[in-house]
Parts: structure tokens; sequence; C-alpha cells
């Protein structure tokens, strides 16, 4: 059988193809910061390389931001089944806090782990080493077959982890060349790192950046202490006041759009048996802090949420200060669900600012970013071929499933190319991804592979 | 008359003055910051050299931290007046936000201003220009007369700015030294930078630094948004707690030992005719914004405060990310009148963070200090002294005042010495100490140092 010769192949050639991501690793494509841009540009000519030594035809397109790569390959003598366009991300996240590190995050390495063998670096897992998964599945069929087995086009991005300010432009502009019959995206995880999944609903996000202002300059605290009203305090206030007693988010028309879980998405949900305790106990905690009346899993695949990711203001050196700052800052993102509109949240929550200045005060706002959350149609027969795929890969049978994330390029993908996605990604939840000591699976890595040489062949079948 | 000829002295040798206090300006002598710690020395070396030269026996007296310098003249033949230790600090503030210096913070220079002439650059307020301004006096007087007016010792820090550790161990330790008839501070300013002033009644200080810990490491916020606490949200909660709304602080016992202002006091302090409106305007505010019921000046000078000096927590770099962090930090200093107790306060802080934080969620303190509020009495003769000589050098009578800062060497004076402060400064509202661009007024160098060539005359008399 031709899959089986494959998966020997794959098997055979894993030592290689970890050289390979070790190699995509070590160049700190970090998007959000412009000290990194030149690295960014060098992973994207990596990926070109890497793709054409696969006969795939790609190119570095540029953009007003980090380029993307494209690739076309040819459809296979014979082929009837759909086009597909596989999506992954070549930038990574900050790797602040650097002395959180264990190892420098750009010289990545294996390490052996009480549950086994990890591939440990900034990126091993959001989402070099899974966009590796889907390439060294093609470079097994084709080496064992001199072909791929589906007809197959590639877009990867780098701006993923910066907002991608660059996607729809260009999504819009290549629309004719990017619009296949399905997308395929690896940028996901397995079930409670466990059971293989096919992600149907994603959550959305509008970010928000601003900074409150009080007196024209820093003053003295003991000068004007008790009489100049300080801006971190009103900006305590707000954040404090963004939820009530209950863990519900107060601005006015936040959960318009936000809908209940149907019968059978919650039976199926409760089938699973989620284990929130470990989910939980894995970051050391053991309460579940947000609405009171939420399941669990409800509070990270279905309901929206706000958080402040990040603050500052006022002397935050070694030492003390005693300064009255003129200025304090915060990072906010709300994670959407259903129809919210983020658009009418972005508004909502300015107004809500606004309202809550003291006199004196004033406020700007900054790059404020939304992306809807996105629910695909199970009915496109593709869904079925790649749940059974990764049934007869994994130990437990593959099930469709919420995700807390916001992958925005899949209602890209809906709302400009007319394009359903599929997001199959074989991350765990403890593989720290945006924070510190960053990891990837070994076995994640190697079944991610034969997953992707299954699919294939299915939707080939 | 020998003043009027050491007044003439002043006038004609204010151009080297000038220059000498520009050389000590350009020692970057940061004492909260390590990386500053060889300049901290380098500035108590300039000052001994300078003692030594107007014949002052000076000396580097180490300490754990930053040196003091310490120096003592001989008695006048035949003086019968007070033995004077006079008090400065020759370090400095941080100079961030590095950027908003017009120039860089330790290339002082002279600047003709619409309000006249200043010195600009940091510590040339607080206090390197005050300090020289009694140096210079005694200066002038040696090399008029060949001896200084008064018996005179100096005491000059170098840790004022980073909260003092190394004084009261070294006060205790050289108690028998130090202690004389009266201690001359000079660390404070003019009354509405017009009004020469004794100041009095000082606040003190206790200042916190904490840590809120929830998860044991930073969070996706789509993976754990919603599910898990996060530490900002319970940083800003315990934040906008501390006041309520009627701007009272809410801490339990907080407002013990905070005595109501005397009638007397009241009333001279009604006859200052305090311009808030200007005083708030100079930094672009106009409403007060303390507690409800208390007039400005109370609120600056004898009403305790709250305020966070800094806060910081998530990511604060550029772009975005969407981390749900593991902790967030504030320094929070609180001002203290009559007797508050500050030990009192710190327990009563630690208590209120603890109580208010949710499951899960752990708080760490550190580097906490802290000074009482100090009170001089007037009735030792030095007071009405100074007051003319003062009175006699400036436009307007000199006024005994309040101080909304805190100086604690003035309490450690009294409680180890057993010695009262006479606190007199030049300093000006608009001098932007701590702040970036600090200045000191030209006149307030000049008239400051024959302001102290008139007070070592009357002490003298």
């Amino acid at each position: 059988m031709k899959l089986d010769a494959v998966l020997a192949r794959i098997d055979a050639d894993l030592p290689d193809a970890t050289e390979r991501l070790l190699a995509l690793l070590r160049i700190p494509s970090i998007s959000t910061d412009p000290a990194f841009s030149a690295d960014c540009d060098t992973a994207a000519d990596w990926l070109v390389n890497d793709l054409q030594s696969i006969g795939i035809n790609a190119q570095k397109r540029t953009t007003p931001g980090h380029p993307m790569v494209v690739g076309h390959a040819d459809c296979p003598a014979g082929y009837t089944g759909p086009h597909v366009l596989f999506y992954g991300h070549y930038d990574v996240q900050p790797v602040d806090p650097l002395e959180l590190w264990d190892n420098p995050p750009f010289e990545p390495a294996i390490e052996q782990t009480k549950k086994g063998e990890v591939i440990r670096g900034r990126g091993s897992s959001d989402d070099k080493g899974q966009l590796m998964t889907f390439i060294e599945a093609c470079r097994a069929w084709k080496a064992v077959h001199g072909v791929l087995p589906a007809h197959i086009s590639v877009l990867f991005e780098g701006e993923e982890e910066s907002g991608s300010p660059s996607l729809v432009p260009f999504l819009r502009e290549n629309a004719a060349e990017l619009t296949k019959d399905i997308a395929l995206i690896c940028d996901t995880g397995l079930f409670e790192s466990a059971v293989p999944a096919i992600t149907t609903q994603l959550r959305g996000m509008q970010t928000e950046e601003f900074t409150i202002t009080g007196a024209s300059r820093d003053l003295h605290s003991g000068m004007y202490g008790g009489l100049a009203g300080n801006p971190i305090h009103v900006l305590s206030g707000l954040i404090a006041g963004l939820h009530d007693d209950s863990g519900r988010i107060t601005l006015d028309g936040f959960y318009d759009g936000v809908q209940e879980l149907g019968d059978e998405i919650r039976s199926q949900w409760q089938g699973l048996g989620f284990d929130h305790a470990a989910y939980l106990g894995d970051v050391d905690l053991s309460v579940p802090a947000g609405e009171h009346d939420r399941t669990p899993l409800e509070m990270i695949w279905s309901r929206p949420t706000c958080e402040v990711n990040g603050i500052w203001g006022g002397y935050t050196g070694d030492g003390f200060k005693t300064v009255l700052p003129a200025e304090a800052h915060a990072k906010i993102s709300f994670r959407l669900v259903g129809d919210q509109n983020p658009d009418a949240i972005h508004e909502s929550f300015k107004a809500y600012i606004r309202a809550g200045l003291p006199d004196d005060f004033s406020v700007a706002f900054s790059d404020a970013r939304g992306a809807a959350a996105s629910q695909m149609s199970i009915d496109n027969p593709a869904f079925e071929k790649a749940r059974k795929a990764l049934s007869d890969e994994w130990p437990r049978p593959a099930a469709y499933i919420g995700c807390g994330g916001s992958i925005p390029i899949a209602g890209h993908f809906k709302d400009i190319l007319g394009m359903d996605s599929m997001l199959i990604g074989f991350g765990r939840d403890d593989d720290q991804i945006h924070s510190p000591n960053e990891k990837y699976d070994m076995e994640s890595f190697h079944k991610g592979m034969r997953s992707w040489a299954r699919i294939l062949a299915e939707l080939a079948e």
C-alpha cells in the first residue's frame, strides 16, 4: 500500500527532519519587534528553499510588513480530490522574560523529560514545529512516490504573532491565486494533550492599547501627592470595573451576539470529560476564576473574556522613586465568540474608559485590532476524511472541539476567500507557547507528520 | 560691617561658584541604581576636597552603602552661639524617562528662560545646588575674614534618594561626634516660589513594594483566559480599593495618630493665600483630586496620602502579546503625618493585601521602609534669628510652613541625636525635582548663598 511506504519513510527520516526543524528554530523571527525584521526575512527564505527542494514552486512575496511565502505544487495525474491550501506561520512570540529560560530560546535542543523526548526552543510548538509536520509529510510522499498525493498549495505568514497587519490586504490582492477548495491550518493542539482533534470553533479577538494621562509631567509625590490625581489609580479603577462580582464583563452591549451552546455541542463537550483540575493544576492553580455560572470548558472555548495583557506606569526600576506619574498604560484583549462584533466592542470599550475618567484626565487609544470568532461547517466531506485519518494514527479517536485561542486566519479565509478551514494540530497544553521554555513533543512532531501523510492520502481517495 | 563684605564677595564670586556647582552636577551620583555606585563615591570625594579647600576638616566615611562626608571646622575665637550641623545630600534621583529631557541630565547648563536664568540638570535643585549655597557662604566668609563666622560641622549623605539605609546606623555609631546644638537642613523650598520659609512640619513616609502571583508561569490568554485568574486584575482591584469614594484611605487604623490642624496654624496657613489653581495649573491640572473635605494646603502639608509610584506586569514592549501573566508588581508609598506609626501602617497594608487575594493567589512583600512625620519646636531662638536673616535678604518676610515631602533626616536627628532641625531651602515649585529637566533658579542659588551668610552672622550674634 502506497501510504505504508510513506509512513516508513517518515519513521526512518525522523533524525533528519528534526535537524531541519532545529535549523528553522535557530532563526529568531520575532515579528512584533522591529529589531528582528531581518530574521523574519531569513526564515521566509529558508522556507522557500525547503519547499523548492520537495518540488513545490515557492516564492517569497513582499508585503508592507514581513514577507509571505506562497507555493504551488503540480496536481497529481488523475487527481479528483480537493485542492488544499496549507497555512502556517513562521514568526514567533517575543522571549521575555529571558531570565526564566533554562536555555537560550533560539538555541533549540532535544531534551529527555519525564514525559518523553521534547524539542525545546521558541517557536518549537507555535508554529514552526507544527508547520514542518506538513512539509515533512509532503517530503516523504515525494521521496517515496515522486509526487505529492494531493493538489497542494501553501501559504506561510510572518506576522501572526503581531496582529497580521498585512494579511487581509494580501488575501484580497491574491484572492484568485489563493482560493482553493479547503484550507488546512496547523496551529492548534491535541485535546488534553492526548485526543487528536479538529477544531471547529475559535474565539475571535479585539486588542486595545491605551494611555491615561493626568498632569503634564511626572510629579513629586511629596509636593503633589493627595492633591493631584494619579493615573495609575485611575487605570486600576477602570480595570477593576471591567468585571462585576460574578465575573461578567461590564461593557455596554458586550454580550450581544454571544450564543448559548447548542444541546448537541454541549453534550459532546461533556462527553470529553475535561479534567479542569489537571488543566489548572499544570500551572499550580486549583480554582476556576471566571464567570461563576459557567463550566471550565465553556469558559475557555465558548465564552468571551477580557484580559489585561500588560500594564505599566511610574517608576519600575530597582529601588524606589516617589514619583506621581503623568501617565499609565495598559494593553487589553477581549476574546470574542459567536457573532460578537469586534468594532462594536472597540467602541463600547472606548466609551467605558472615557466615561470613567475624572476631571483633568485624558486617554489616548492606539493599535486596536479585531477579528470575529469562527465556526466551521463540518458538512464538507473533507472533515470526516481527516477525522478518520487522525483516528487511524492515534490511540484515541479524533474529536471535533472548540478552541479558546484566536486564529483570525480561519475567519479571513472564510470572509475573503469563501473557503472553509480544517484546523488540525498536535500541540499539547504544557507546550508553554508564548512563555519561557516553549517545547514541542517529539511524539507530536513524529505523529504529526504521519497524520498529515494519512490525511493527504484520505483526501486523494 | 563684616556681613556686607561677605555679601559683596558672594556677588563677585557668582560665576566661579556656578562653575563649581556645574562640576558637581556632572557626576551622575544616582544612589538607587548600583550601576552608578562609583559615581556616588566620586561625588563624595569631590565634596571632601572642596570642604578642605575652605578650612573644614572633612573626611569620606564608609558605610555598607554609599559613603558619608563628615567635616568639622574650628570654633571661631570668642564664639558663644550654637554649634550647627549642616546637612545635605549629594545623591540624585534616577533620570528616566530619559527621552523627555531636552539636554542630557548630567551635562548641566545655564539657560535663559522667560522667568530668568536657571541651572538645568539632575540634582541642580535636589540637592546639590542647595547644599552648595551653604558651602559657598562659608567660602565667602573664609575668603573675606579668614575664619567661618559660626561653629560649623557638616554631614553630607549619599543615599537620601534611595531610602537612606545606612543613615540610622551611622548616626547611632557617631552620635557623640554629630550631636550639635541644632541642625541646618537645606532640602526644601520657597513658599509659592517667592516667600522665604522655614519648614516646621514634614510628612513622613512608608514605602511598600510587592508582587502578586497567580499561576506558576505566564499563560496564553487564549488557552487560559476566562478560567485562570489574572494578577493584573487582582492588583488593580486592590489598588482601586485603597481609597473610598470620598478620597479617604481605607486601611484599618490608617488615620490613627492623624491630628486636626490647630487653630493658630490653620489661620497662619490661610493667611498665606495659597493659590492652588496656579499650583495645579503649573502641571495642567485644574481640580483638586484628594479628600473631598480638605483644603489643598491641608492635602499636601498635613494629610496622609497613598500613591502608587510604579506598576508593571505582563507584556509592556512594542506590539501585542496575548499573555496572561503569572505576576504583577507595584511600588506604593504612604505620606504620613502627626503620630502615624509607619510600622503599624506597614502591618495594616500587608493585612489588607492578603485579605483581598482570591484563591490560588499569593503575595510577596519586599523593601518596605518607614519614617515618621516631624514637627519642630520653634522655641529655640535660632528659629527667630534665621527668620530675621531670611526676611532681610528676600523681598517678602519669611514664614513658618509645612511640607508635603518626607525628609526623614529631621526625624532621625530628633530621635537619635535629640537635636532640632531648621529646614531652610530655596527650591521653587517648578524645579521639576524627580522629573525630567530639573532646574535650580540662579536667583535661588545666589540669594541662597547670601541667605546662609546672613543666617550664620545672626547665629553668631
